[in-house]
This record gives C-alpha cells, sequence and structure tokens, in this order.
C-alpha cells in the first residue's frame, strides 16, 4: 500500500518560521526515499492540510501518517484538526489516516528534552 | 552563584494545554533539585515571564537559564521575547539571563523528531 508522512505544523507569519519544519521534512524524506515526507499547515502558511492530502490521494497513496508538530494538545489539535480530519475522510472514503499524539505526549522527546534543558543549564550556568 | 531554569512556553486557553510542561518541568526538577524550575507564559496562563523571573530574584537568584518551549522562531521569539526579556534586564539589572535556541534549532531533539517520527510510520502504515 502506498503511504505517506504528513508534518502539520501551525504556521507563521514569518516565513524563516518553518524551517526547522523544512529541515525535518527532508531529514525524513531522505531516510524513507519511497514514502511521500510534505508539510501541511493550519493557518498562515501553503498548503493547507486539506491541500496536501488531496495532492497525495491524487498521486496515489493510501494511507497517510498525520504528525502534529505541536508540543501540547489545546484547542488547535482538539477542535480545529478533528474537524479538518472530518472533512478530509468524508473528502477521501478511500485513505486510511493515523494520528499521532502531541510531541510533548511522547515519551522519549520528553526525555530527550529534560536531558537537553539539563546540559543548557549545566553549560552556561 | 544561585540560579534557575524557566521554561517560556507560548500558553493556551485550555489548561490541559499546559500538562507536558508541567511533566517537563517535573522531571527536570527531579534531576537538578537544588535549581528552582518554573514555567512562565506569554500569554492567556501565569505566570508571565516578567513574574517568573521577579519572584526568583526575590528568592536570590543570580542566573536564570532560559528555555523557550517553541519548535520554531517566529514573532514570538524574534519579538516579543526579546522585548520582555529588555524590560526584565532593566529591572533586575543584577540578573544575568541565559537564552536557549528553540527547541526545533536542536540538532539532537531534531534527531530524536525524526527517528519517532520514521518509527511512528512504520508502526501505523
Amino acid at each position: 500500500m502506498s503511504s505517506a508522512i504528513v508534518l502539520f505544523a501551525h504556521g507563521a507569519r514569518d516565513p524563516e518560521w518553518a524551517q526547522p519544519f523544512e529541515k525535518m521534512r527532508g531529514r525524513i524524506q531522505e531516510r524513507l526515499p519511497d514514502t511521500p515526507v510534505v508539510l501541511a499547515f493550519l493557518e498562515l502558511m501553503e498548503p493547507t492540510l486539506s491541500d496536501a492530502v488531496s495532492r497525495l490521494d491524487e498521486q496515489g497513496t493510501r494511507h497517510v501518517t498525520l504528525i502534529p508538530m505541536f508540543l501540547a494538545r489545546g484547542a488547535h489539535l482538539k477542535q480545529d484538526l478533528p474537524r479538518l480530519i472530518g472533512h478530509i475522510q468524508a473528502e477521501h472514503p478511500a485513505l486510511t489516516l493515523h494520528l499521532s499524539p502531541a510531541i510533548g505526549e511522547v515519551e522519549t522527546i520528553l526525555q530527550q528534552l529534560s536531558d537537553w534543558i539539563c546540559g543548557e543549564h549545566q553549560a552556561h550556568q
């Protein structure tokens, strides 16, 4: 089955804001050269999640792993994203979608962040 | 010199949004029991960065490691935060402050995020 990864980020007015997400996209794409890896944004940047998924569907994608590039779950992940996913599933009924947790809910990331923060403090105090 | 860590996050209307940051604060506090580790927010949650730093100053803190809990640098980190830091340094001239990069600019975090995303995709496709 043809599958893809969508990194879904908030978006911002400043184009430089997207750089870490572009960098991550490129890094994942290198590791999974046969899997489309794309960015999508909630607001202020393009493409929207709906546009990104439509493009993937046209290219034959049948499964999407949707990674919310958010540290924590607030209204964007609890209300906006489920609404968007509802529209997408209505428009692309053949597509399956796995929604991952927010970054700050992932144990290995929390651990790495804690390590880094302790290191930052010890290096600079 | 007495030093502290401030985790500076955006803030949200939903109180549950703060949970990953509370969890990280607790985890770092456990590892550094003699170092005050506190949360502060840009908006919608309390305390503000200014209030958090004032409290630390009253408690005798002389150095703050300031960790922006943001994935990327947009207007919040390029404009809002420097303005807040300017006010804080004017009010607390004896305090030194080290400002860390955004989370998405840290190589080890990017690596961990990429590993996790590849794993999520492979587990669920």
